[in-house]
């Protein structure tokens, strides 16, 4: 029989910090004896039994993983049903942590993987299975509930911040002969805590981004074609962050997922950035470029934020402290003590009330206007972005990614599909 | 009379280091006490007589222009065409300059700048003003023939190279159930340096990026969808690095300037990342993710390269030293002097030589089978992206851009619609 050990996987869309998070959980665990196996691809990885053990990574190894973006184990987008429905995946779960003695399961992911966990831990007590299930923060969505911020928002927030700052001092040295209008896509399917963030880029009213398109007002094409004209009259030229998830007033997004089908049956992938962009040009005649940075923004560690990266070690060192503490069933979340000077603390809230629950941005942290940010949504934003977490370069001018290769430990049960 | 002037001005795309190099002008200038003019918007600001008194900036500000991206002075897009069709436009440069002692003119920028400097040398010659004029090197397509690289393209190159490895941990760590192909769009309407530069990001066959499209191979739709698929059947998924300059075996660029028009005729400003995108989902059935950085490329100064910035400054103050001397009719340029450890130098070339020439990729620095770079290439580009640049940020979270406000020198001519 091998040791009691803690089971951990990533889970859902990756982060800057994720690795971080992982970094943490097995630290602490090594600081206790506790032995950490960690699944390939997430709950896949589980169901497979593909277990890596991470006993045999070096120290050094393990604080690498902290300036390493992607997720080192892997992970998947797969949401188990209900357990009535998908008792059999259930169980097997069971069955292969039982057969590797695996008394602590942390699920490091978003609203899904909070579900999971929770369900898990639930049919490990009707099957008698010692279990502890902790959920672990992370989204650059920033949409759990409860928790003050999730975990990878924060840099995927610096990184959107500074590359629009950037971007549009480029825009402005050469607007009067060159490009007018700027777009700037970020992601957020749901809600705009990334376009939000856009807004950290300027200060006063004429700074860019001088206009934010948010998911949460529904999209006007004549106003905001004339807030643009109006901008480039005034500025010289226009600035535009708009969020993936924008609407049109009828509740449709303005750029399908799937993108549109052009004249000749092909598809054309072109999000909203480029489809607000070809409406300017349209409109208004004017020249227009845009930018889709799409995975840059949540693997950009080089650009991470040191606010973030504290909270992801953190997460992951209070969710093994709540394992051995046998808090079955939560999740380890940020509160914010203070806004200035910025100071937060982790503390326990219950997987049910943070499961299948989705926090959208306040109604008062988007201006009147309906483009751009109040001051309360950037004194929220700003401690977020704040501080930098430096990666280490190489002598070829990359930054030392490490991605563990690690033997998986030797399979105890018959193979299952999963 | 005011006393002896050396005049700047800033041409073109921007890049990272553009603003590096006005840095080292005004700091060498200032060495030799040289009172240093800024024009507003390029040549534009020539013509227009609307000329930036730098001698108000602080030494501080004057260090800061070099940890900020864009072109602090603005620049234009406008070339002047032959003396004998533009000589109204070249006798004003001339009595612009005549009216505020302008001695030494330093055009900062690409070929075309190379080719307005140069005539206008010429024209101070022919009307017996005495005027130095220098090149002076930059552009993030690194097309400018004599110079080893070109001031602005190194840290686009690590910009590119170190997002792709980013982006790269992202979609390995989801394939199996999520992205399959990654389409990563770089700039380089001519020739594929910065597609190459991707090419720095992997170092063995199954590293990312799998595939690179570059501007000289002419693209082979059949061929590249084989490479495709058979990479995402042996690594489990395949990353693409496109310039945006690939053409059709007909010449024709992939995706137009303009884009396309759809059914509804709205324009498509898709470039080629997402068409290509487009085509590995239609064709092949795969789930595929792209990301245009588009301006992100070009003035990420959070991510310089330290030899691009040595460059930048070098360039500058070389062409302050130029200026001094006489050399009319030169640019300092970057000379390789060892591959590793890398040395070079700056030394003077005619911009004779230089104006309206291109520097294409040599044909053996892409690989055989016409998707990946040589080892040559690799050691050309290497030290380019090498060191650390990093920049100053403010407790807000980010850079400590810094953009002159500066007084406009007082005019002495009747104003001209240029």
């Amino acid at each position: 029989m091998s040791k009691p050990t803690l089971l951990y996987a990533q889970s859902g869309g990756v982060t800057a910090v994720i690795n971080a998070t992982a970094s943490g959980v097995i630290q602490a665990a090594r600081k206790h004896k506790m032995k950490v196996l960690a699944a390939r691809n997430g709950i896949l990885g589980v169901l497979r039994e593909e277990l890596f053990d991470t006993s045999r990574m070096t120290p050094d190894q393990v604080r690498a993983l902290a300036h390493t973006p992607g997720g080192a184990f892997g992970t998947c987008r797969v949401k188990l049903k209900s357990v009535e429905q998908d008792r059999a995946r259930y169980e097997r779960l069971i069955e292969v942590m039982r057969a590797h003695d695996v008394r602590w399961f942390l699920y490091n992911g978003g609203n899904d993987s909070a579900d999971t966990a929770l369900k898990l831990s639930q049919l490990a007590q009707t099957m008698d299975y010692p279990l502890t299930c902790i959920g672990v923060p992370k989204t650059v969505d920033n949409d759990l509930v409860l928790t003050d911020c999730c975990p990878g928002f924060g840099s995927a927030a610096k990184y959107t911040a500074v590359s629009l700052a950037e971007a549009a001092l480029d825009v402005a040295a050469m607007a009067e002969t060159s490009t007018k209008v700027f777009v700037y896509e970020t992601m957020g399917r749901h809600a705009g805590w990334l376009a939000a963030a856009a807004g950290l880029a300027g200060k006063s009213a004429d700074d860019a981004p001088h206009l934010i398109l948010f998911p949460e007002i529904p999209f006007d094409e004549a106003a905001f074609l004339e807030r643009v004209k109006a901008t480039v009259a005034r500025v010289g030229y226009c600035v535009v962050a708009v969020s993936e998830g924008v609407r049109r007033p009828d509740g449709k997004f303005l750029a399908g997922s799937e993108g549109s089908i052009d004249a000749f049956g092909h598809s054309q992938l072109g999000g909203v950035g480029p489809l607000v962009a070809g409406l300017v040009k349209d409109q208004l005649g004017l020249k227009v470029h845009w930018a889709v940075p799409d995975y840059l923004q949540r693997s950009a560690r080089h650009l991470a934020s040191k606010t973030d990266l504290a909270h992801a070690l953190a997460v992951g060192k209070a969710a093994v402290d709540y394992a051995r503490k046998g808090m079955n069933g939560t999740m380890p979340i940020i509160q914010r003590v203070s806004d200035r000077p910025y100071r937060w603390k982790i503390a326990p809230a219950a997987l049910a009330d943070i499961a299948n629950h989705e926090k959208t941005m306040p109604a008062d942290f988007i201006r009147a206007d309906g483009y751009g940010i109040t001051a309360r949504c950037r004194r929220y934003l700003a401690p977020l972005i704040s501080g930098q977490a430096p990666v280490p370069y190489g002598p070829d001018g990359l930054p030392r990614h490490a991605v563990p290769k690690l033997p998986l430990a030797t399979k105890q049960l018959p193979g299952m599909t999963p």
